[in-house]
């Protein structure tokens, strides 16, 4: 089973299903491929079309099987590994976990372009605008709601650590490197993620990438493409 | 078990869960809440505020449970009706029409924002920019993709109809309703969504739609405020 990805700087979706399948104990071989310095870099797009008709990362490749966008490889991952609790083993609970997960995937636009995850970076706190401030005030608040629920078994969404977690990680590494101010509570959900011995793992890799000479003009570059693009 | 969506005219979220539930002949009560003149209506936001935590539509109420967002909904009656072949049951279909619909849950910007859906209007073929252009090649080709791979038991992208044609259904119509060139087999495709008994009575209903004095006027000035704040 392969996993193919972007930069780990840099590539928020990319997140997504790495830290799931590290934190469930689901074994996969990791295929990264860096962003080109544009939006429609040719060789970048030949090398992921190698590997998914869509030409997207991340996908994931099992046999004959390929599989994208993260929320799809979630689903695919909870059926073929049903012993791991990749959802919430309770219908309730599961459902809200399933509903927090599309509305990351499709929504949060103000915040995710104003905010591009880049673990790199540390930026201070700034008002970023009244449509940023809904977005965070919804997160915070939906994570509230889900803790205050579901969360009484452990220190995630939903207890235990679940795809609703990992839909989220990047949104607590941007609340994180963009300094957004924060509850105690929302903290302590932030730092239980940050602390995974994935994500401290996939932040670990981040840091060591030397393949971009000057990674944060380029990727910046690459980034306001990929805004343009959107 | 109720379905909460606003109307039928303009709300392409609304027709998706909606249109799959009665192709799958799964019974349900309809609870529509129209949009107000404004994207931040309060009267709205209580109203569909009573049925789900998040505030929006679509949502699935099943007893204690509430479920939003369109693809969220769909597992959910995946789960709930195993039956009724929400998803198509062959492994790697499932996992080809689980990415189809994640990538139209998440994609497909410049389109939905240059083309919102409107079934009581109609227009000629324009140009509408290199994204929009771009996004209805890449929704052609995947749509050819599943076809050719899938689509042998029937006129729909897998074969029967799936939960990934009604992730498309809006789609379909903005094609049709923007007048998009198509080749051959897309519009045959497009004709066998629109000719289904489900689609049939949704338009139906929607171009009976009166509780608007002048719908189209404040639709757009309703869909120009949406696209404002996404």
């Amino acid at each position: 089973m392969k996993l193919v990805i972007a930069n780990k700087c840099y590539s928020s979706w990319s997140l997504r299903p790495w830290i799931l399948m590290r934190q469930a104990g689901i074994p996969f071989e990791e295929v990264l491929v860096p962003f080109g310095p544009t939006f429609d870099d040719p060789a970048w797009k030949a090398e992921v079309g190698r590997y998914t008709p869509a030409g997207k990362v991340p996908t994931l490749v099992d046999g004959d099987v390929a599989v994208w966008e993260s929320i799809a490889i979630m689903d695919y991952l909870a059926e073929r590994f049903p012993d791991r609790a990749i959802w919430p083993t309770d219908r309730t609970a599961r459902a809200m976990a399933r509903s927090l997960a599309a509305e990351m995937h499709a929504g949060f636009g103000a915040l995710r372009n104003a905010c591009p995850m880049n673990l790199g970076k540390k930026y201070a706190y700034r008002d970023r605008g009244e449509a940023v401030n809904r977005d965070v005030a919804r997160v915070v608040s939906a994570w509230r709601q889900a803790r205050e629920r579901f969360g009484q078994g452990g220190p995630f969404l939903f207890g235990e650590f679940s795809a609703a977690d990992a839909m989220y990680a990047p949104v607590v590494t941007r609340l994180d490197t963009y300094s957004f101010p924060v509850d105690a509570a929302t903290r302590a959900y932030m730092d239980a993620v940050l602390t995974t011995p994935a994500f401290r793992a996939w932040r670990e890799a981040a840091l060591a990438e030397h393949w971009i000479v000057d990674a944060d003009e380029v990727a910046e570059e690459a980034l306001e493409n990929y805004r343009q693009a959107a």
